[in-house]
């Protein structure tokens, strides 16, 4: 059976935004494993019952079912030993998890500002009463006001990228001297907004924005060849 | 010559509550380094100058002279090598980075909201002209009014601490199964309150708590041994 993996689509099936799945996409690619992505919708609960989850990224690897993008960036790094390290050893994992939390709970969280209205427009016609119902109730406001005046929330959003940008100061990468997995979970993060939206998170000055060009290369372009819509 | 460090003091000089300093001490303890601590206080510049820092830490070891709290568990790793890693490995000094980055940029200004008016309270009286200059100048309004009324800013400082919970969730140390430098800079960034603040940053039924009682036993009882105003 190939490789799968359940990837949350937009009414364009080619459209794929999810920093979760892009981080079990990029990991799959770090290891050099090709996977079948299977567009997936928010209202699709069914389609993946037989995981125990009720969200995305879902991974079929042979007999192996697993949801959860930490859980797959594990599973990967344990079942496919002898292809490149996502972590770069066995020691690097838990301090990883401490970035990964803070993507999160923390970059997310922020990102979700800019791009709620976004992702509302882009999804598939029968996700918009589960989105609009869900959201709502999770932000305490409607998508349209909570997605208001994004630039009164640029600044704070910017400066919450600080441990990023002291980070990159000392070394080019979040994992060192190459990409790896803690690269991928913040990519995968800014590949939301890039996907969905025209706002500018990053001024061009950022070291950031510089980090973020040079992971849109790695990979053999797999960031930047995303569609966008 | 004996290793030395050059260690922030009160007026008491075995008052010790710098979080730099603790990181130090606290990686010293873990590779087994005796060390002679020097007592410093803010203004006395002159006495590190040969560093080419301002600030302490700063490690004398052998020949070898090493300001920064990062440059020093780096040096101690590299210098120490048969002695317990301070990262698990050197796949895990990068992402151990970020860690140190977010408690550089969010954990320490979160806490010095906590701990402005105590650090003026003990400090040795000759830093206090420059501590209150410098100080106020940072943060733009006395030590007295950045100090008032901390419980208005304890929600959102709680609330900054959870990309450490959720990561504890996952593993009992930042560093994994076992503690090491990753939680060596978390428990160095609360000795400072421990030392010299009676207000309680942490709830018993936080995890953080748990954590922060567990690390106080670490090496020896260092932490929890630790002089207290």
């Amino acid at each position: 059976m190939p490789r799968k993996l359940y990837d949350l689509a937009g009414a364009d099936p080619n459209l794929r935004f999810s920093p979760y799945c892009w981080r079990a996409k990029f990991a799959l690619a770090h290891k050099g494993l090709p996977v079948e992505t299977i567009p997936w919708r928010f209202t699709e609960k069914d389609a993946i019952a037989f995981s125990g989850s009720e969200r995305v990224p879902v991974l079929l690897d042979g007999e192996k079912t697993v949801p959860d993008s930490w859980a797959i960036a594990c599973y990967l790094e344990d079942a496919y030993p002898d292809r490149p390290s996502l972590f770069g050893g066995a020691a690097a994992r838990a301090p990883t998890r401490f970035l990964n939390s803070w993507a999160d709970t923390v970059l997310n969280p922020g990102i979700i500002r800019f791009v709620l209205a976004d992702i509302f427009r882009v999804i598939d016609p029968k996700d918009r009463g589960y989105f609009r119902t869900s959201r709502e109730q999770r932000f305490g406001t409607t998508i349209e006001a909570f997605s208001a005046e994004p630039e009164k929330h640029l600044a704070a959003f910017r400066q919450s990228l600080t441990p990023l940008r002291t980070s990159l100061a000392a070394q080019p990468y979040f994992a060192g001297e190459r990409p790896a997995y803690a690269d991928y979970i913040v990519l995968g993060s800014f590949q939301w907004p890039r996907c969905i939206s025209n706002f500018a998170l990053l001024e061009a000055h950022d070291p950031l924005f510089a980090w973020r060009e040079r992971m849109l290369d790695a990979l053999d372009g797999l960031g930047r060849k995303a569609l966008a819509a």
